[in-house]
């Protein structure tokens, strides 16, 4: 796989550091006249789950650390900083210099994880790890929300072709293109994204349209117009007027075909009850000695439906998502937070309505029980020793990164290892109420403790 | 408001040609070497509404249009295409010089519009217009899904401030930025996030974090040291650990505050049950002779949020709206679609059950009643002479714009006008089943008579 990140990119500049909110900007010009700028200590985490899932899939890690390397303020933008009158003579001049130069700890990417625990955790003077905030929450958060749901589309078909043809209804570039990534890496097979597939290296799918046929006079025309063109991969898309009689038409031309040596690899059906059209399909393929060619289906598919084809054992080879992955429809964002757990050594936590937090830097660790499956977590206090195996890494340190970014093939890997060692009971699309997570009793007392703490 | 349009920017160079689905390029490919480059007549149009939407409103032209004046392969991009073989060589070389050279109407950013109707309409060479088809999808259906959550959450307090806190659960950069933009025209009054500023000039808003408050030993230092350091503009978070005791220092801190000449202009809520606080809080300010500070609320808003607390006379004077407006969450999506109405002459419909179209190139015209407000539209055929205003006007000619875009205030007062003009029953949060539009005589002729032709 080749990979163009630094090319020309969709989502541009990923060091934008306008990308934040201006409570940001003016939190940390009060920081630098205060003279606050001791180690802060802020940990990204989900606070609850949706309804809907039962775990969630951590992505995002690679472009996080990305822009804490290479974020910096342009002239441009400091001039117009300026131009708004509300920050200091001073603080504009050092953030002509301004670099992030924390440690950062994290989860690998394709890490499956629970409610309330940290997947990530900034160690920072406190103006930088402030500044960066309303970033990485952008970064973590989405990635985060498609690849968990792309791993309950997965899950629901283990073996069927999975492709990703979600770009046009994402919600903008850069979710187009993050969304083939992270959906990627959740164990979907390809995407029609270009733009991802040169960024990524992400194997490219792709059919035809209802344009292409219409174009054309006669539906079998098209098909035979497509099929010359692009010998090497063909699938055709038999639903723009009647899909049994598109059917009836990719089986002549696929005989007109054969004694050219090209061979239909696919007929894709785009809308009506796709249970039953596949079924009246394969009969007219099967019938016509078409037996090789592949069915695949679109048109507004979710995990929900693809289980529902599934358990019909409808004859589906291939199921390509769109609109319902990329925006993860029936759970379009998480409850996700990015919150102050130390400053200065000492531990903090928010004690707001619906809202409390756990004080202090933690680690979770993971045990895995006899069968190798996921046993249950420890939420701890990060200097803790407890049993099993801590998730949370050092991954940067003096705003470096320690290595490089894995290849994606490898966090694909890792991704299907993690879904794999779930209790099954976490691998259905029904929700389990109680996530496997424990809090050390260390904890439980400093979240006491802190309590206590006159503010 | 100044603008920064063209320099660095979140979302990137608007002209990557590569944010397509790869079909596009097979199409492409095919068309070209078929001969078939006639002039073919896209138009995006929404099929149906969902459950929660009485109307939307139509942006995003703009950044259209920017797209396909600019569109363009880079020769790195070209050598990549050449490096999958999947397309021939002929066709990569017309790539070097690829432009849009067609004409588009559109109806203007901010035009109130309903199911089936078209909003843009692309007339030009086949192999382009189908090429652009997937990002002109992305653009116009986040903005337009956005600006008509907006127009929701403004018709349900016409006269509250409302902010954009969104980016930071937006769906990546250029969501954030484009749902600041979108909103603004809705009527949201400003924006948090600070590329969404610089690059469109929207109004900035901005409070204080937990952090800050958190980051200090005691609640009231952080009070005092924030509004020392902005004076201009105070808004003090107010729920890190109590609400009402955070109230009661808000006072105190006010009359220190007083002697030195600075007023603090409002508190913020962010948790617990908003309109319960919000009547604590303003008899805690009004005892404490604060009567002048507003209160500003924060946390899961929408318009039925919005709604419930303006019902009950919560004394709220601003809502801060995050997530649910920028990820649209009751409807997180739109069935839009960008379909092939006529090639080389020939009016064209698809009758895929459920997602039937109708042919040939369309007008909207609009009829508003004796007290000026929208009576109805009727859906006919472009050359049809119907009594009403036409809503698609020309706006791009030969690849280039006929005019530049209008000021972003002009759009934003214009998109008022339109909401303005909403007949009441479609202004409430309730849904109206009956979309008030009739499609013409002729139109129904021509569809009948479209699905008569052989194919």
């Amino acid at each position: 796989m080749t990979t163009h990140e630094s090319t020309q990119s969709a989502s541009g500049n990923l060091s934008a550091v306008l990308l934040t909110d201006w409570y940001q900007l003016s939190m940390l010009d009060a920081y630098y006249r205060l003279g606050m700028e001791q180690t802060a200590i802020f940990e990204f985490f989900v606070r609850r789950l949706p309804q809907q899932r039962s775990f969630l899939l951590a992505v995002g890690l690679d472009q996080v650390l990305d822009y804490l390397q290479n974020v910096r303020f342009t002239p441009e933008e400091i001039a117009w900083l300026a131009s708004t009158k509300q920050l200091s003579s001073s603080t504009l001049k050092r953030l002509a210099s301004f670099r992030f130069t924390g440690r950062v700890f994290a989860v690998p990417e394709g890490t499956v994880f629970f409610a309330s625990e940290p997947i990530l955790r900034v160690e920072a003077p406190l103006p930088e790890a402030q500044l960066v905030e309303s970033r990485i929450v952008s970064l973590l958060h989405y990635q985060t929300l498609v690849a968990s749901k792309a791993a309950r589309c997965r899950l629901a078909a283990p073996k069927a072709q999975l492709i990703d043809f979600g770009m046009r209804r994402a919600h903008g570039a850069e979710a187009g293109c993050l969304a083939s990534r992270a959906s990627y890496i959740a164990g979907i097979d390809a995407t029609a994204t270009v733009e991802a597939s040169y960024r990524y290296g992400i194997p490219r799918a792709g059919t035809m349209a209802h344009s292409f046929v219409q174009a054309h006079e006669l539906e079998s025309q098209a098909f035979l117009n497509f099929a010359r063109c692009h010998p090497q991969n063909i699938v055709l898309l038999i639903d723009t007027y009647d899909v049994v009689r598109g059917a009836e038409r990719v089986v002549e031309v696929a005989h007109r075909l054969r004694s050219d040596g090209i061979r239909i690899q696919g007929v894709r059906i785009d809308s009506g009850d796709l249970g039953e059209l596949a079924r009246k399909v394969r009969a007219v393929l099967d019938r016509g000695d078409c037996k090789d060619i592949r069915i695949f289906v679109s048109g507004n598919l979710d995990e929900y439906a693809i289980d529902g084809l599934v358990a019909a054992k409808a004859p589906i080879d291939a199921f390509c998502l769109g609109t319902r992955l990329t925006v993860s429809e029936d759970a379009p964002s998480l409850d996700c937070a990015y919150k102050l757990q130390q400053y200065a050594g000492r531990p903090l936590r928010k004690l707001s309505q619906w809202k409390e937090t756990w004080p202090g830097p933690r680690q979770v660790y993971r045990q895995y029980d006899s069968s190798g499956y996921l046993g249950g977590d420890v939420l701890a206090c990060e200097d803790e020793v407890i049993e099993g195996q801590p998730l949370l890494h050092e991954v940067m340190t003096n705003g470096r990164r320690l290595c490089c970014a894995p290849a994606l093939d490898d966090v694909r890997a890792f991704c299907a290892e993690q879904l794999a060692r779930l209790p099954p009971a976490y691998r259905t699309l029904e929700h389990v109420l109680q996530a496997p997570v424990k809090v050390s009793q260390r904890q439980h007392q400093l979240a006491e403790e802190v309590a206590q703490i006159p503010h």
